[in-house]
């Protein structure tokens, strides 16, 4: 915990896994879409390699073998191979755009909402994400997250952990580096927004991966400004 | 007024004239500080001439004079030169600074809360102004303004008119132009974003300009799609 956390004038929060249940909004989907068709299926594992595919995808344009492209097209892609291998091969172009489309309507980790509108009364909230705008966008109308400002990849026409992501994010909000914080469950987005002389807040998500090989980060290895167990205890501990 | 309203899925807001009263807002402050300082002056012509240095900011990048600028920072070149001829040169840069930013706390016009607020519940809307993020952002905090998204010139690196700015909003919500609408009390503004395809609304804002010699755009010469007095009348033409 820093000495004066009230010199941060902006907070900055990786939202899948941090704001919002990715995996347990992409199961419920999928497990509703299995009964209606008759298909049961190990959903966990789609998921998964679903969310795979998306870092998959960002692999490649950092690879410079494809330009920038939207986390709609990259799960788009990766959800037309594997609906097949999952029996669910009959699904239209329309159904599966609609299914696609659950990465906008993931459902927030209990708190989130009021922690959020609790730190905005103190800071300016914002998304710092891979995900692109729109998705960003529909996603808060749907949760009812109160963003001050949606900002992200698409902004920059990059991916974290590329520092014109965060350091583009501070100069848009008109901030020095040291006046902003970057909030997620995940070290090594602290440990990036850190080199970029951003402050840092580590939210513990432990159900993050639920029962798949992944493993949630549980312990700062690091030292961070304010480690905290949900939004709620965030703004609690930024004074907010 | 077009026949399927329901069709649009966002609806875009210029905002300097349209969301707030700039020359209101600036006089106002521009009046207090005189008070204090036992000034007196033509504040209206302050403030006009204030925001004429703005539109000549944009000309010379336009004019490829200038790279890419923050409104901020046209505002603030301009108010260095007017603050002297209005007899406020004895104000610091930090009260320079502080007035400068009088641009972020501008105030809404009456109803524009309350219709944003119904018009969210039917559609994404957000900003789409020359004005920079960091400065749509403080003012949306103070003025309590619930934009779904901030969009403006700087997530383009260019100014309205350009097409660009239209169609790369448009984009970035992930709609087509016609499911979008621009809402403006100016005409040229609606002129453009429908020769790129977009849906317009022609808010009629007869004080804008107040006493200065800017006249207000009254009678929509070409056809729009809504014409409202207001956003609350803009909720309700929209069936929101």
């Amino acid at each position: 915990m820093n000495d004066h956390p009230v010199a941060v004038k902006a907070i900055l929060f990786d939202v899948f896994g941090t704001v919002v249940d990715w995996r347990g909004s992409v199961i419920r989907e999928l497990t509703d879409l299995g009964e209606r068709q008759g298909i049961a299926a190990d959903w966990g594992a789609f998921a998964d390699r679903w969310r795979a595919g998306y870092h998959g995808g960002m692999r490649s344009v950092f690879d410079r073998q494809r330009r920038w492209l939207k986390a709609d097209r990259m799960h788009y892609e990766r959800l037309q191979k594997l609906a097949p291998e999952f029996g669910l091969g009959s699904l239209s172009a329309e159904d599966l755009e609609q299914l696609n489309r659950v990465w906008h309507r993931l459902a927030p980790w209990p708190g989130a909402r009021e922690g959020l509108g609790r730190l905005k009364q103190n800071y300016t909230i914002g998304t710092l994400s891979n995900g692109d705008t729109a998705l960003l966008v529909n996603m808060a109308r749907n949760a009812d997250l109160p963003w001050d400002v949606i900002l992200g990849a698409e902004d920059f026409k990059s991916y974290k952990p590329d520092p014109a992501v965060y350091l583009g994010a501070v100069e848009r909000l008109g901030h020095q580096p040291h006046e902003v914080m970057m909030a997620a469950a995940h070290l090594d987005d602290l440990q990036h927004a850190k080199e970029c002389g951003l402050r840092t807040a580590f939210i513990v998500r432990p159900d993050e991966f639920g029962d798949g090989s992944a493993k949630p980060d549980l312990v700062a290895v690091e030292p961070v400004d304010v480690e905290a167990s949900d939004f709620v205890d965030l703004a609690a501990k930024m004074g907010a």
